[in-house]
């Protein structure tokens, strides 16, 4: 890279520190960004520079917000009564695409993965536990992801929701749509048909 | 993408604009940036908002550059007499890469396209004519690539500097390094029969 400006090899540098881009993809688009018209690259630096400054938590469910409660907890249009549980705000935005879902969420910020030594204390678990305590939730989707963690995680959520007068749910694992039987795995595909229904 | 906070929507939208990068892989970079240290996030704004300020492009050979001379034409080291003609700077950047040349360049920024009308003097050809009257160069390889334009391009140049006491080559082409001669279409199959050499 020796024989790119300075400043090329410095954006190239900062470009590869993100996920999913290597040396090539880094040049490209520094490459694009000099013939770019100028506003359009002036606009993409100052939004990465304000991402941090201007996006927060929301207080009640922990997704990403704009303000003190996000879009979704402030809906009025949103069942309250309906609560799921998710890992992380990329989750949440992957279920609200569906199209599917009308309750409000409650952002865990992560697994519990005593690996890691990520605990109970470390995640948003307490303040699960609180807003079930205030009765609004009648019943709490955990929606976590079946690795490892995301089982352990469930399971630690059901012994303590047990102990409130909630309904408590998991979301299906099994077959994807449009997947075949011969690629899934020997769990997945107990699971499946464990969780056989009647048609 | 309604349910992220409205500085994350903008910042996807503008990564969107990037080549290469859709939907999905904004928001992953989005969401990496929000959870990746300040200063590091910092850094890539203002590297990106410091390109175009300080990238200039070298008098001499029009490639990119820190100052008025880049560090090729500038490196008594390299050698002079040969220069070698690519449309870009990122087909510069690919040669320097294999280090086999020890030349100095002429990026014509550009490839005669009568379809796109860029003509002659909408690229760097003049200032190519000029440098060869200099007569310090006594070898030019025209290295654009193997494409309508990049053939069209060469042929044009080819006919100009023959005017001139220059010796004037093209990059061989043929069969790639490591690839199959079965997967290889008939216009490089005949260009390498036709180029063969004695071993």
């Amino acid at each position: 890279m020796h024989h790119y400006p300075d400043a090329m090899i410095r954006l190239i540098k900062n470009l590869c520190r993100l996920p999913g881009i290597g040396e090539k993809s880094a040049e490209r688009l520094a490459m694009h960004m000099l013939s770019a018209p100028g506003a359009e690259i002036h606009a993409l630096a100052r939004s990465i520079d304000e991402l941090k400054k201007q996006v927060r938590v929301c207080a009640t469910c922990f997704s990403l917000s704009d303000d003190t409660i996000c879009r979704i907890c402030g809906n009025p249009e949103r069942n309250r009564a309906l609560a799921c549980v998710v890992e992380g705000p990329d989750d949440l935005a992957a279920i609200e695409k569906s199209g599917s879902f009308n309750g409000v969420y409650h952002v865990l910020q992560g697994l519990l993965s005593p690996m890691d030594g990520i605990g109970p204390a470390d995640i948003r678990i307490r303040e699960l536990i609180d807003r079930v305590g205030e009765k609004t939730i009648k019943e709490v989707i955990i929606a976590t992801g079946t690795s490892v963690e995301g089982e352990a995680t469930a399971g630690f959520l059901i012994k303590k929701l047990k102990l409130f007068p909630v309904r408590i749910t998991r979301i299906a694992s099994g077959i994807p749509m449009g997947g075949e039987l011969k690629y899934a795995d020997q769990v997945t595909l107990k699971k499946a048909l464990d969780a056989r229904h009647v048609l």
